[in-house]
Order: structure tokens, then C-alpha cells, then sequence
């Protein structure tokens, strides 16, 4: 089986067009990898940046990134509303399909290695990835920014994972982990009462007692005039689509409201999406073949998981 | 409204039934408060008692079944499988209903308070009455037990929260506290594939992602010949039986089980019941009255929650 990762550099210019087409360019160059989209933010000053493809191919990528990154930007003269504390700041790895977290683990550690060796970069591992507990929470590495980051590095506690344990005078520093696919998903309840759409994102959400793995909010769509209950599935395998959906689906029932469709913000894996439509050939006793086409993948989440605004090019592994 | 509180103390003697039934008698002969069953475990060598009532005449029922146990107890010879610290080890206070946590919070301080004051017997509050994080878990305080405690008693870290900071020489040492009600509930399954009720009991379950206050398991009833999803609810406001039993039913649609009935292990509140029903009469566009009868109740859940061996004395409120 392929294996494909996800990887979501962030780096620290988000205003210079022209600097930002030139950083860019080495992604738009690079045929080996998969560019899914990137956005410039003018008030962080930062760009994040989508790319999909195999771990090694991303790693070259993601050298070449850190290079430009290197020649481009200085973050002496730097500003921004974002928290940062390097010229890229954050690469996070996320397995999307033929890969366990454990690879990606791995794959990081190997690019952080390379990127202090390389370019005298100090990297901290993050997330999945990290090695110590404090360092698992990007924000409590991140904390002091660049600025601070050239006395904190000298605290033996915060040595980098790799590379030296002083901040690079123009780059700063960069943390390199591995977290899980984050699937942005909402479901449109028809009633503009948001106290009782509250009550089914109450219903669901890890923090209110509900499904572990999802945070759930109410949204009044002021331009299509009803509200939604608005999602991150941050594990679709424990919390899948289908179980939320018809959960959502239960609660509406008690005051008699429709939920007449669902939407996918960003990209899905097909899996996710297999796995959800698993649930619903179940209960039809269709034949269920896990290889189905995005296609057949499409279509049945149009049917039986009421998607709107969806095709194939929000799967990522149309983009494979 | 009139406060009820449910408490169960444990006391360490089990196997000589006419010391429990001495014990007992103090309990038995207090009209003041309702005793809703208790049950002596040799093995254990320790009894559980169940109580219902006010909490003020609680405390002084607790305060009688202290002394009685005082007299009655002796712990430098007692043995037992389970873990002890006292003549009565242990003595949860739980909000059934016209009370707040943190009412009974306050009403196990006055009882801590009495007993180490009248009866020289050092008192430790756990749970939601804890005072230190360390003394949350009944288990870690307890650890050591009778036995330990004359040592670790003496360590100011382990100074009691009521009466002195000596074992008690026959009685050792009781833990006080507040927790929330636990609702028991299972939920057939018309099959007897274990591996795929445990599938569900997954899907639902706060170890696996589920929901937060559910702990579930999959069981095969041997003289039913099908399978139980097997609970806990640890937080029925948070967690409603209602939105277990759809859960589960919508799940094991995907195999096309049937799921026909349900049952209470031991006692519920009413109030968890109507938060429940209030549901079913929601979809059904019914009156709902959360002041419903007793007999309602019953009949709501045995139509709607498909409760089987279910009458009104399973209901803690029946008894008040």
C-alpha cells in the first residue's frame, strides 16, 4: 500500500506577495509532491501551507521549504498577530492512508535531523511526536516567540531535540511533529434557534460529557438563515462521520427539527468517508466493497450522509 | 423542595450475622431515614448498606452506626478481600434530589467533623469533598489500610481533614465523601455475537471515545441466550439513558439486531427517568409535566425505554 502523509508547514511571511510567490515556488516546482492549497494571512504575516504526498518525497520538499524559508526571511524584522518563534515555525505530520502514527513519528524525527544538520536549526518534536511532556503542546515550546527563545534555549531543560541548542539569528527555531487528521464538519439543523442547536453540540461534544474525540459548537449561517452545529472530528476512526450525524439527527428529533444536509469544510479521507458509508449499506444489507471508487464514495455520501457542496476534489485521495 | 441524599456506608464485618444484625438493629430501628436494602459479603468480610433520606437525620443515623460499630468492631482482628482502613471504611454521601453537590459536600464536612470530634476516630474527605488532589481516589488514601495507616497517619502530608492525626487503636480511620448517583443499566442485544455487542458497547463507551460518563461492556446471558451491553452511567444529566438506548439501537441496526428490551440493576432516581421520557414525549409531540406520577414514569419507560422487570420500587423515590 502507498504511503501518503499530509503535512501542513507554516511559515512566517504572510504580506509580501512577491516573497511569498518566491517561497512558494520551490512547492510549485516540485512535481514529486502534491500542493493542495495554501493560504497567506496578512495580519498573522503568516502562510499555511497543504501538501499531500509520499513521506520521503515530503521531506525533500520540506528541506527545500526550509532553505528558501532560510534565504527569505529574517525574523528580527518580523510581526504578526500569530505566535511564532521561526521562520517556518510549525511542520506537522498527519498520516492519511498506508501509514501508523508510529511512521510519521519516525519520518519526523528524520527531517528534524536533517533540518538541524543541515541548516544549524534548532527543532523541537511536538504532539505525537514529543519526546517530553512539556513538549507535547506546541504553545508551551512556542512560549517567549523568537524573542525569548535565545535565553530559554540555553535552559538545559529546553534543549532542542536536534540541531544546536542556540536560536538561529534570522531563522529562530522550528517544532516538527505528528497529529492526527482533523475532519472540519458540520451538520445544518433547520431552525434559527441557536440556545436548542447549543443543546445538540452539548449533546455530542467531548467537553460536555459527550463523544471523546469531537468539538462541537452552534453557528447561526446568518445568509442561509438557519444553524448549524459546527465540528472538528479529531478521530474519525472512534468518533466515525455516521454516529454524529445520526446522533445529531436523534436529538433534532425531540422538537421536530429537520437536518436536511451536512457539509465538509477542507478535505476528508476516503476512509473516513468508507467507513461512515459502511454503516449505511449495513443497515440497507447492501453489499459492501471497501475498495469502492470516489465515485461511489461521492455519490453515497450525497445519499446517506446528506453532504451539499461536495465532490470528489474534497477527498484528499482524489488528489493521490 | 424536600432534600433527599442517598448514603452508603460500608462497615468491616461480613461474616458473624448476628454482629451485623446487632449493628443493623441501630439502622433498622431509626424511622427517621429509609433503608433500602444492605447486603453482608462474607468473602469481603463487609457489609454494604443503602440509605435514603434527609440529610440531617442521616447524619445522626451515620453518627448512631459509628458508635455501634465502634463498640462492635475491632480491626486489629479483622481480615477480609477487601481493601480497609476502618470499622466503617467508607461512608459516600450522593445527591438524590432538592440537593446540590456541594450541599452534600457541606453536610459530609458536618459529619466528618462529629465523628472525629465525638469520637476521637481520624476522618478523610474523598471525591467530590476531597480537599487535596491526592485524596480525590478513595484508594489512595486507603492505601497502607488499617494496618499502614498507624505509620502514614503520622506524616503531615496524610494529616486527616477531621479529628486527630492518630489511628484510631480498634476503629482505624473512616473516608467521608460526595459522589455523583451511578445508574446500572443494560441494554439486550437480540443475539448472542458477543464481539459485536462489544462493538457497540465501544461506540458508546468514555474509554473507547464514546460518550464521557458511560462505562460499558459486552456480556452473553447464558439462561437468556443473547447479549447485554452492560453499564454504568456515571452522570445521567450529562449522559441521559435516552440518548444511550438510541445510540445503541441505531448501532445495532447496521447488523440488523433487534433491541427489545432493557433493565435497571438496582435503584434510579425518578428525576433521571423524566429527563429521559421528556425526550420520547418531545418526538412525540406529547404534553410533557415533570411533576408526573410515579405510575407514569413506570409506563413511560416500560413503552419508550422498553425497560422489562421494572415497577415502581426500582424508583428511589417510591421509598421517600
Amino acid at each position: 500500500m502507498v504511503k501518503i502523509v499530509e503535512c501542513v508547514p507554516n511559515f512566517s511571511e504572510g504580506r509580501d506577495q512577491k516573497k511569498v510567490e518566491r517561497i512558494m515556488s520551490v512547492i510549485k516546482n516540485n512535481n514529486e509532491i502534491k500542493l493542495v492549497n495554501y493560504e497567506a494571512d496578512a495580519d498573522y504575516n503568516r502562510t499555511v501551507v497543504t501538501l499531500i504526498g509520499d513521506p520521503e518525497k515530503m521531506i525533500d520538499a520540506l528541506m527545500d521549504l526550509t532553505s528558501v524559508c532560510l534565504k527569505e526571511i529574517d525574523l528580527t524584522k518580523h510581526s504578526g498577530e500569530h505566535a511564532r518563534m521561526g521562520a517556518i515555525d510549525v511542520i506537522p505530520f498527519i498520516p492519511i492512508s498506508g501509514i501508523k502514527m508510529s511512521e510519521c513519528v519516525e519520518y519526523s524525527e528524520i527531517l528534524a535531523n536533517k533540518i538541524g544538520e543541515t541548516f544549524n536549526i534548532p527543532v523541537f518534536l511536538y504532539a505525537e511526536a514529543a519526546k517530553q511532556e512539556d513538549r507535547v503542546k506546541l504553545p508551551t515550546i512556542r512560549k517567549g516567540e523568537f524573542e525569548g527563545m535565545e535565553e530559554k534555549i540555553k535552559n538545559p531543560h529546553w534543549k532542542p531535540d536536534f540541531g544546536p541548542a542556540k536560536r538561529h539569528p534570522s531563522f529562530g527555531s522550528v517544532a516538527v511533529g505528528v497529529r492526527d487528521f482533523l475532519i472540519a464538519y458540520n451538520i445544518d439543523i433547520e431552525t434559527d434557534d441557536e440556545k436548542k442547536t447549543n443543546q445538540f453540540a452539548r449533546a455530542i461534544r467531548g467537553s460536555s460529557g459527550g463523544f471523546q474525540y469531537i468539538q462541537a459548537g452552534p453557528v447561526y449561517l446568518e445568509n442561509r438563515g438557519h444553524t448549524q452545529v459546527t465540528m472538528n472530528i479529531l478521530n474519525y476512526k472512534k468518533n466515525p462521520i455516521y454516529r454524529i450525524f445520526e446522533t445529531v439527527k436523534m436529538e433534532a428529533k425531540r422538537y421536530g427539527f429537520n437536518v436536511p444536509s451536512a457539509e465538509i469544510v477542507g478535505l476528508v479521507p476516503k476512509d473516513a468517508l468508507v467507513r461512515s458509508l459502511r454503516y449505511y449499506y449495513g443497515v440497507e444489507n447492501k453489499i459492501f466493497d471497501k475498495e469502492m471508487s470516489i465515485d461511489e464514495v461521492v455519490e453515497g455520501c450525497i445519499k446517506y450522509l446528506k453532504f451539499r457542496d461536495f465532490d470528489q476534489t474534497k477527498i484528499i485521495d482524489y488528489f493521490l
